[in-house]
């Protein structure tokens, strides 16, 4: 580990803070790695991977793999690359992802799909997730190629019962469960495992990285459903999002489960049929937030979080799985 | 190698039937085995799977994968996996061309974009694409995710290639033979490489795996492209779908090359700005299959099934470098 990131690794006091400073120290080394293999990519994929994956992000999965591979005891700076390839991985569902939401009801953001196209998109996603995979099989080992292979079948496997259930607010706690882990956690879990499999880590600690990542994805996931109920000026952004894109998450059906029949019929209604009006949004995510439903769906961030702490425990002590931990406590307290 | 099919293997005499024979021999295994990993993909993935996967298809890259294994030595039963993996990669590389395809010009034929709509389709792709890469990563030799990885990227960059260059008529020789060889090719490059690469194959055997697909891909796209310029009652498919939809290929690029300069730059405005009638369609097909245009655009496919033959003369001799030798054959002459 170079001696600056050392330094800052050493660094205690407040978590959210420590964490950013080794975010902001190891960003621009993951960028330019992503930079470098973006650049590999077919002529017309560039343009939307380079609009997806260097217009930002806070690289949560490349730092996963790195400090997961220095706490098991990998050296080695080739985690850099096995970082970016499960970042480019991520980007090419991204970018597939923009084409469904960029339904008719998706605003305020240009996506991929808007910019290059559908075909281009479609088409660049693919490349970007084949780049992705070659850079991961050129590490010469299938036991990381079949641990991203899973991932990225998990990945779609979410979004396609994801998207089989918009609208529909029948989906219960544990199809919601099962659904985040799909669209999100394995991929999280995945930037550990891979971590855990370069550094050489025997069965029960590379299966703790595993646990640990999807026990952080599914918490990450939860949270990330959470503040799309929160106001603007916490966030940073527009709120009601999965509202409008018919998104059936645990905020909104803990308010349904609290309302009286007759007024929970007619919004399931209006929401099932798509007839939400835009001032119907916003004053429908006040109510959820002031009325303490988002925060009452972001407790059990709290029990995967503890689980993720549970598969920690079997990591030897080091800085690495000390700022793992402060990743927890961040994505349990984000707000942005 | 069962004996059914050795013996079938052993018939010689009209390619063609040789062929089919091997091939109607062989399928009902490839299905079985299509069917069998179909099977495992997500719920909401598998309709567009099947529909796409079980619906027919000569299965020439499965057959591709065993016979160039088997000529190089091998006995593996798990050849069968390895060409049902490729089959999926090309069959998850379609989903995905289906939503190229089913533009408002596309008619006809019903694609699983119509069928399950994009975001479905998209995903399913990607969940195929996945299956099957986990498929060979199950193998456990990098040398074999490697090698499709590259190919599905290759097969990305051609597709998007194409679509750049779509209603555009200055398409060079050289532009034309790079789009096929990559979305074409490279799947059929793959499909052999990683026959030689199951049966343990050295470098120069490999090598030559390698560069015998290439080059029957090629071909078989070039014929591909021909094909589509001849009457329904040769082929059973209505023709003229590649200028319905926008496609420059040798066929309409050496009619133009005939035509006075007056002509070809009205028929030039009419294809580029996609204002071609279907009776203009029917004529033009007409035009150019009568015309001999079809026919002088597939001899450029002789030139590389020699160099097919050539890589073929690095394989030992054995039946199934016969069959190989007569797919050549097939794919020269073959009107369906």
């Amino acid at each position: 580990m170079p001696e600056d990131v050392q330094h800052a690794y050493a660094k205690s006091g407040d978590a959210t803070r420590d964490l950013e400073a080794v975010i902001s120290l190891e960003q621009p080394r993951i960028n330019a790695e992503l930079r470098r293999h973006t650049a590999d990519l077919p002529e017309h994929a560039r343009a939307p991977a380079e609009h997806l994956l260097l217009s930002g992000g806070k690289r949560l999965r490349p730092l996963l793999t790195l400090l997961t591979g220095r706490a098991l005891g990998c050296g080695d700076e080739s985690l850099y690359t096995l970082g970016a390839a499960v970042e480019m991985l991520h980007a090419a569902t991204l970018l597939h992802d923009d084409i469904l939401d960029s339904a008719p009801l998706r605003r305020g953001r240009t996506s991929a799909h808007v910019l290059f196209g559908t075909v281009t998109t479609v088409l660049a996603g693919d490349a970007m997730l084949a780049k992705a995979l070659l850079l991961v099989s050129s590490f010469g080992d299938p036991k990381l190629t079949a641990c991203v292979s899973e991932a990225v079948m998990r990945t779609a496997e979410g979004e396609i019962a994801e998207f089989a259930r918009l609208r529909d607010t029948s989906v219960s706690r544990e199809e919601y469960v099962r659904i985040i882990t799909g669209k999100t956690a394995w991929m999280l879990r995945a930037s550990c495992e891979i971590g855990a499999l370069l550094a050489g880590a025997g069965q029960p600690a590379a299966r703790a990285a595993a646990l640990f990542g999807l026990e952080m994805g599914i918490a990450f996931q939860i949270v990330d459903d959470v503040l799309d109920y929160y106001p603007c000026e916490e966030t940073g952004k527009p709120r009601g999002g999965d509202l409008r894109e018919g998104k059936s998450t645990p905020p909104l059906l803990l308010y349904l489960a609290s309302l009286p029949a007759e007024q929970a019929g007619r919004l399931r209604a209006d929401f099932e049929s798509g007839n939400l009006a835009e001032e119907d949004i916003e004053t429908l995510c006040r109510a959820i937030y002031e009325g303490g439903y988002a925060g009452q769906a972001r407790e059990p961030a709290g029990i995967h979080l503890a689980g993720a702490a549970e598969a920690l425990a079997v990591f030897p002590p080091s800085p690495e799985r000390d700022l793992l931990d402060k990743m927890r406590f961040y994505i349990l307290t984000r707000t942005v």
